[in-house]
């Protein structure tokens, strides 16, 4: 399951810098282009690609269709000492959840745990990308969001259900937070893409027809809906987490939420955070030791055969992100000519993109995501 | 997958009343009695015999080994306004737990939410019935804690981590809360028990044995590890909860947990609940409207082929009781003797609880959970 597109591969830092120069283009207020390409970047780092710079060119038309707006203003609807609900008013997500991460930590430092949701927002990006920032303040984090109906709740026909994810990030010695960001469907959607592109067959349990009939052809899943992680579990959480980012800060929710790529209203996507600080348990200096024995204990488990190791969650994130790092973050074709086409749109000039990119040999396989 | 043994029904109230008896003539103090009695019968009347008055016995033979205290002494180790950790001094998990709610509970109504955590605690029943008593405040009501390690880590030949549930319960216009309570493994390990009493095989996935190798029969299971919903999303669940509950409050966690059949040391288990005033994001009638729209909804899905109906979570938590509460709750024939030797054990007469059984005719078969 890799694409085999050749494609190039771009360092962080231009690529990070080149997409600030088309939003900051395109209109958005330099401090949020700063935001947002920060956060796409880091999603193509930890190897989260459907939530990467690919999203760059599809967020700026949603906002040339006035689906987005340009600045996002931000308004406090309701707040107390440990909990806020901010409004982004058709913003950009990852504008209002840097302010939501802001207010949460802040929160939280004051009276030792807070939550803040945000209502009317959009996507905004991976949710490890915020549990990580409040996992770095010396906090727990915790981050989920709803996202437009492609699931289909257990013994459903219909999808009435995001993939609703949820994160959590604690502090560890290492300096990397171990964090946790799963979805709740069974397996992510840009796997039964690819399969669709490929004209793979996908395994039973991942989909449903539009009928609601068990499906292994990727197409007919495409047309139908995923289906939930282990069946009721999966699908329950999902339901609460829906709950507690959409019906909770009054963002749409369910089935009622427009999709990003298909339907011209403004999506108003929910979100909720929360930061419990560690201190208000036990000093860091014991935690982290605590988390050592944890991460050891995990991965010296040991490993079952057929197993290379026992990963603590977000492993593969962090080495990902060192590797790409190093060695530049693998882009298709078609995202580097979307890039491109972002960019034109705006009269940037491609310098930046051209100039990050790095010469490599032999033809490479990308992992997708 | 049902247990064909005869067994009898008994009054809920019948069976509370009997099990406070025995709870005091054992020297546990008359408030913690009644609480814990309340929240065994809860778990039977909700169907999750596993966590109901089946445990009663086991409880007090730990106690009288020492490994658990009859008077549940409960120290507030640190305390702000939005966060309290408690200390339960290897009391009961009950005791402690509804100490922690009614704490989480007072702080999310004065500074809008809050975490509290317990550590030296024991087995404290359903996580549902802590959350649902929080939902019941006008709050959402989160709960998990850690249980001793009889799951495997993805990838892991050896179980480092319990099945540490998480459940999250929302008010709902009904009057019964909506409520999500699981266990972040495959299958119930009840259901494996069940199985080697019936020499059936269990499905591949819901186990691997002792060297860490995938199998289907139910003995070796039992000997090895029980596996993650899931795989990787399960296990890193799990892990993430085993950190919030053990690791951040000091409690035992991870393969070093005691085991409370096995072991002859205290669990010291780790609780952690949250509470989210709803008020401090919408007035409860427009979170009940908006509850409303989301269980249309999510039940007029509509079900697929092959079901009957899409559910809310605690749909049949909520039908069970009702049910139970009318018509008995069964106890099988190895669990009422378990009843009566536990109250032989302190001289209460077994008056109340036959006095409370049901007669009922014809042979019925009770599920198992």
């Amino acid at each position: 399951m890799a694409e085999t597109t050749r494609g190039v591969r771009v360092d962080w830092e231009a690529l990070k810098e080149f997409c600030e120069e088309v939003l900051r283009a395109a209109g958005i207020p330099e401090k949020d282009a700063g935001i947002v390409a920060a956060s796409l970047v880091d999603a193509d780092l930890a190897g989260m690609k459907s939530h990467g710079v690919t999203r760059l060119n599809d967020y700026l038309l949603r906002m040339e269709q006035g689906l987005m707006a340009t600045t996002t203003k931000i308004d406090i609807v309701r707040e107390s000492p440990s909990t806020a609900l901010l409004d982004a008013n058709d913003g950009w997500g990852q504008v209002a959840s840097e302010k939501a991460v802001e207010l949460v930590v802040e929160k939280a430092r004051e009276v030792g745990s807070a939550w803040v949701g945000v209502r009317n927002s959009n996507h905004n990006g991976t949710a490890a990308y915020w549990t990580i920032k409040i996992a770095r303040e010396g906090m727990v984090g915790i981050c989920s969001m709803n996202t437009s109906p492609v699931m289909a709740a257990h013994g459903s026909k219909l999808p009435t259900l995001g993939t609703n994810p949820l994160s959590i990030a604690v502090p560890s010695s290492s300096g990397r937070p171990v964090v946790l960001d799963m979805a709740t469907s069974n397996q992510a959607r840009g796997k039964i893409i690819l399969a669709a592109k490929n004209n793979d067959p996908i395994p039973e349990g991942w989909a449903i027809t539009s009928e609601g009939l068990p499906t292994t052809d990727a197409r007919e899943a495409l047309k139908g809906s995923v289906l939930p992680l282990g069946g009721p579990k999966g699908s329950g959480l999902a339901i609460m987490l829906d709950i507690l980012t959409g019906v909770l800060t009054g963002a749409e929710f369910g089935a009622q939420m427009p999709r990003m790529y298909d339907d011209p209203q403004p999506q108003r996507v929910g979100h909720m955070f929360s930061a419990i600080s560690i201190d208000a348990f036990m000093p860091m200096t014991e935690f982290l030791s605590r988390m050592d024995q944890k991460e050891r204990e995990t991965r010296e488990g040991p490993p079952a055969p057929g197993f290379e190791r026992v990963s603590m969650p977000g492993d593969g994130t962090h080495e990902r992100m060192a590797m790409y790092r190093e060695s530049g973050i693998p882009i298709t074709d078609e995202v580097y000519a979307d890039l491109l086409a972002a960019a034109g749109r705006y009269g940037v000039s491609p310098d930046t993109l051209d100039s990050g990119r790095i010469p490599r040999e032999g033809t490479q396989r990308w992992g997708h995501r």
